[in-house]
């Protein structure tokens, strides 16, 4: 790299610099987020734990209700609640997949009894962030009410972030989000005959 | 729901437990896998942080490499690894943003001095998952080269999980990858004026 060339870098770096400050200083607002976690690529719960870690790294409170997974499962994000007894409240009350259970009002009576849990936790401002694992296939196949959601959700804590994964987003649910990922799948092991795996889908 | 609307369920994911059982016993091996996460939304290296957490819960040691962010930006992630000193190993070696250092040979110094610490982690076959936080933003501007990578990638012990973040990935490590997901932005709270807060976005 010549003088030239580092200088001209310089001075671009330096007019995207103002460009920066100039936008973040556009931004001033602090409030709890309601974060979706979307699409049909991996990373959508995973994401949200990873939230998590970042929140108790702060000692800040966390909670996980899991609406599909169920307590026979084990994983090792569940076991991290061992690792945080006075910060990390996690709560597997799924019943397994739709073709496990084999039972619709089974399945719906789970997400019932989830969303019971997960109500509480959306009353309590000592938590910090919530995650409401999956509970867009509870939502998706009706499991529970749109607007029962929606309530509870406008009822939290003005700083309470809440983070909602699970494929197939509604589009309420949309609209009422502050952020929305969607993960797309580019490329996946499973193709190449790799099965999952402890420490990447568990 | 009347009787024979729940038996139709019933059969209906009868049938989906079958598919899903022969779908399941196609995939037999286990591997080390090379996971990208790629795109300009949200989640990219909060999902790798979520690896980490999950693997942490096994017990199992993970390290993470940040090319790009400096040691005086403070966050929660990084803040975990006091809590685990036995299991998590964290490097901060960036310089900043390309518009903050405005130093261009500062950066790819940088970059490379992160590297062989990265490179060491991936001959430890005790380290169970490695994060190379950002190196796809070192590797689109030839900070690094890809022939550099790939050769560290491949000659790591067979059972290590690696996790690459950052946006544009390049399609030389997408072919090498075993995962690809590209996390897309469908909604973004900076848009109606929030800032990065803690415990969202650092």
């Amino acid at each position: 790299m010549t003088d030239y060339d580092a200088e001209l870098h310089k001075k671009k770096m330096q007019k995207r610099k103002e460009l920066q400050t100039e936008l973040v200083s556009s931004k001033t607002e602090t409030k709890g987020l309601v974060m979706v976690h979307t699409g049909s690529g991996k990373g959508k719960s995973t994401a949200a734990f990873g939230l998590v870690f970042r929140n108790l790294g702060y000692g800040r409170k966390c909670a996980v209700v899991q609406f599909i997974k169920a307590p026979e499962w084990q994983t090792g994000e569940r076991k991290m609640a061992d690792h945080f007894p006075d910060l990390l409240e996690w709560h597997t009350l799924g019943e397994g997949f739709t073709w496990d259970t084999q039972d619709k009002q089974k399945d719906i009576a789970s997400c019932a009894k989830a969303w019971d849990v997960a109500l509480k936790l959306l009353q309590d401002e000592s938590i910090a962030l919530v995650v409401l694992d999956e509970l867009n296939i509870a939502l998706r196949y009706d499991y529970i009410a749109m607007e029962t959601v929606l309530d509870g959700l406008r009822n939290r804590p003005a700083m309470q972030h809440v983070v909602i994964t699970g494929r197939n987003a509604k589009k309420e649910l949309i609209d009422a989000a502050d952020l929305v990922t969607e993960m797309n799948l580019i490329k996946h092991h499973f193709e190449a005959g790799v099965k999952a795996q402890k420490g990447v889908e568990f």
